[in-house]
C-alpha cells in the first residue's frame, strides 16, 4: 500500500493512520452489537461505554481535575464564543487578551452579553500582522471582572501562549478562560491557572462537530436566563453531556485517537514530539534566508506555523510542488496569505522533514 | 457474510448498509485525494464538492423551494428550541402547539425568549398518555403571533401530523415552524404551508451532530441581539453554513443517504415504503387481541409505534426474545415504558415483517 499524503490542513485535520483504520473496520459492527457507532442510541449501554471510555481517557491524557466537569458539547468555539459569557459572566465586565484573528472574534461576540473590556491588545501599529502575544505583565486586569479570556494559541497568527499566566500574582481573582482550540492536547495544561479551557476537537482529537469544554466546577450554575438549555453548562453537565444527543461519532473518534495518544507514549511524549517537529520546521525558515516568519520567537505556535515566500508569486508554484510531493493543505489562512503548515498531533516527525525537505529543494530552484 | 440485524432505535438510527460500507471504504482517502472526509479543510475543494452534492440532493429529494435557505447547523433539534425563537420570534408572541413530550420542551424552551402562548395541549384529563395531534381547527390563534410551532412527529409519544394545516385557513398570517425531526426526509413536504422546518438529522439521514434547517428567506434577519453568531441563520446563511466549522463529517454522510434515497426511487418510493412498513405494523397489533397502541389512529406515526404487552412484566423477556432473533432497540422510551418499534427509512420491509413475525410468535407462547 502506497504511504499516505502528508496533511498539514489547519482543521478539520489529519488523524493517525491506525484510527482510521478501526473506524473503517468497525463501521458496520462495533465490538459484536451488530451495529455501527453511528446507528447506535445514545442511551445504548455500547455507547455508554464508548463515552464513559472517552472522558476517561481524555481526564487520564491531560490529567483534567475531578473539580473540573468535561462537557462534549457542540458549535465549536465560534459557538462558545457566546456560550462562555451567557454561562460565565454573571452580569460582570470580562476582560479579553486580543492577540490574533480569533480572540477579536471572541471579543466582539461577547460584547452582546455584557462589557467586554480589553486587558491587552497586540495590534501592530501601523497595520500589518501581529506578531506576538501581550505578557501577562502587561495586561490591564479589571477588579470586578467575572473572567480574563485569552485565545492560547492564534490558529491563523500562528501565535501561542506558551505558559499560562497566575492571574493572582497579577492582582486578579478572575478565572482565566482560554480557547485552546488548536494546541488542546498537544501539550500538558497547567489547570491550577485555568478556570475554563474550550477546544474544537477538530484539530488534534478527532472530527469537526465536536467541542469540549472543561470547567470548574465552582464556576458552574451561573448562566443567563437566555442561554439556551442545550448550552447551560450545569444543564450539560448534569446530564453528562446528553441533555440533547451529543455527537456521537465525533466522540467515538475522539477516544480512539485518545487511545492512540496513549498508546505512543501518552501526552508527554507527544508534547515532546510536537517540540521536535516545531523546532526543525522554524529551524529551517530561519536559517534558509529564503522563507520568513514574523512571530517573535517566545510566542511561536508549535501547532499552526505561518510562512513567506520573498515573492508572493512563487506561493503558487510552492504549493504546486508541494501538493505533487504529497504535502498537502499549505496554503496560508485567506486573512494573513503566504503558507502555513500545521503540524498537528497526527503529523509525523517525518513529515515534518518532508516538508522541510521540499523547502530547501524549492529555495535552491528559486532563491 | 451473516445479515445485519434489524435496529429499531429511535436515533441515532440505522443506517442503510451501502452508506456504511461506502464510508468505510472511503475513510483513508477520499476519490483519490489522499485523505479521508474527516481529515479535510471545510474550506478545501473536495469538501466544498461533497457539501455542495449534500445541499443540492436535499433540495432535490424534498423539493426544497429556492425562496428557503438550507442550513448545515449544529445543536440539535433541543438547540433550535431556543435558536427558533432567538431568530424568528422578532419581540412577538409565539403559538405552541402542545402534542408530546418534544413540543412541551420547546415550549418551555421558548419562555426564555418572549411571550409563548399555548395554542394547544392534547394533555388527557386525569393523566395518562397523549394520544392525539389536536386538530388544527380548534388550534387558537393568535392574531399577533411571529410564528406557530408544531412538533409534526412525535418521537417518544408516537404521534405524527400527517397533513400540514393552511394556517391562512384558520385566519392566522403567521408562519408554520415545524420540529420535523423524526420524519424529515421520510415523505414530502408541502413546503407552501411552512415557515421554517428544522430537523435533526440522526433519524432518516445521517448521525448524530447535524441539524438542518430550512427557512424563507424573508423571515431571515430579524435575530435578536443576543443571538449567537453561530447560531444565527441571517449569518450562517451569508456564509453558506460555514461561518464556524460545520460537521463535515455528518454532513457527507447524509449526502451519501441522500444518494441511497435516489437510488432507491426517491422521497415518493420511500414513503410508499414507509407507510407499507406502518400499515403492516399496526395491523399486527390491531389485529393481535394481545398488544396494544393507544394512538388515534389518523395520528399514529409511521415512523415511531410505541406498543404495550398486557402486561409489564413480559416486556423484558420480550426484549430478551427480540435481542436473540436480531431485532435490536425495541425498549420503550422511559417516560411512556413498554415497547417502541421505530421504522425509519433505513428500515427495510423486511425488517418490519420479521418483527410481526416475531410478535406473533411471542403472542402465542404467552397469550
Amino acid at each position: 500500500m502506497a504511504a499516505r499524503p502528508y496533511n498539514f490542513s489547519a482543521g478539520p485535520a489529519a488523524l493517525p493512520e491506525p484510527v482510521l483504520r478501526q473506524a473503517a473496520e468497525e463501521m458496520l459492527d462495533w465490538h459484536g452489537c451488530g451495529v455501527g457507532v453511528m446507528e447506535m442510541s445514545h442511551r445504548s449501554p455500547q455507547f455508554a461505554e464508548i463515552f464513559a471510555g472517552a472522558e476517561a481517557r481524555l481526564r487520564e491524557q491531560l490529567a483534567v481535575p475531578t473539580d473540573f466537569d468535561v462537557l462534549f458539547m457542540q458549535g465549536g468555539a465560534i459557538g462558545q464564543n457566546a456560550i462562555v459569557p451567557m454561562n460565565l459572566s454573571r452580569g460582570r465586565p470580562t476582560d479579553h487578551v486580543l492577540s490574533g484573528h480569533w480572540s477579536l472574534r471572541t471579543h466582539q461576540e461577547a460584547l452582546r452579553y455584557g462589557e467586554a473590556r480589553v486587558a491587552a491588545n497586540n495590534a501592530p501599529t501601523g497595520g500589518g500582522h501581529r506578531t506576538h502575544l501581550p505578557a501577562p505583565a502587561t495586561w490591564r486586569l479589571s477588579p470586578d471582572a467575572a473572567y480574563v479570556h485569552v485565545c492560547s494559541n492564534e490558529t491563523i497568527d500562528g501565535i501561542e501562549l506558551h505558559e499560562l499566566p497566575d492571574l493572582r500574582a497579577l492582582g486578579s481573582d478572575a478565572p482565566l478562560v482560554i480557547d485552546c482550540s488548536s494546541h488542546f492536547a498537544s501539550r500538558p495544561i497547567d489547570w491550577s491557572r485555568i478556570g475554563a479551557a474550550y477546544a474544537g476537537a477538530q484539530k488534534n482529537l478527532g472530527p469537526a462537530g465536536l467541542t469540549i469544554v472543561c470547567v470548574r466546577k465552582d464556576l458552574v450554575g451561573h448562566a443567563m436566563r437566555i442561554c439556551p438549555a442545550a448550552f447551560n453548562y450545569a444543564t450539560v453537565a448534569a446530564h453528562g453531556s446528553m441533555y440533547n444527543t451529543p455527537p456521537t461519532w465525533a466522540i467515538y473518534i475522539t477516544g480512539l485517537v485518545l487511545d492512540w495518544m496513549a498508546a505512543e507514549g501518552g501526552v508527554a511524549e507527544i508534547e515532546r514530539r510536537n517540540v521536535a517537529k516545531a523546532a526543525l520546521l522554524y529551524e529551517a525558515i530561519d536559517t534558509s534566508g529564503y522563507y520568513r516568519n514574523d512571530i517573535a520567537a517566545d510566542c511561536r505556535s508549535r501547532m499552526n506555523v505561518p510562512f513567506f515566500l520573498p515573492d508572493d508569486r512563487l506561493t503558487a508554484p510552492f504549493l504546486a510542488g508541494a501538493q505533487e510531493r504529497g504535502l498537502l493543505q499549505l496554503k496560508g489562512h485567506k486573512s494573513v496569505g503566504g503558507l502555513r503548515a500545521s503540524l498537528y498531533n497526527a503529523m509525523p516527525l517525518e513529515g515534518t522533514r518532508a516538508l522541510v525537505a521540499y523547502m530547501r529543494e524549492f529555495a535552491a530552484r528559486h532563491g
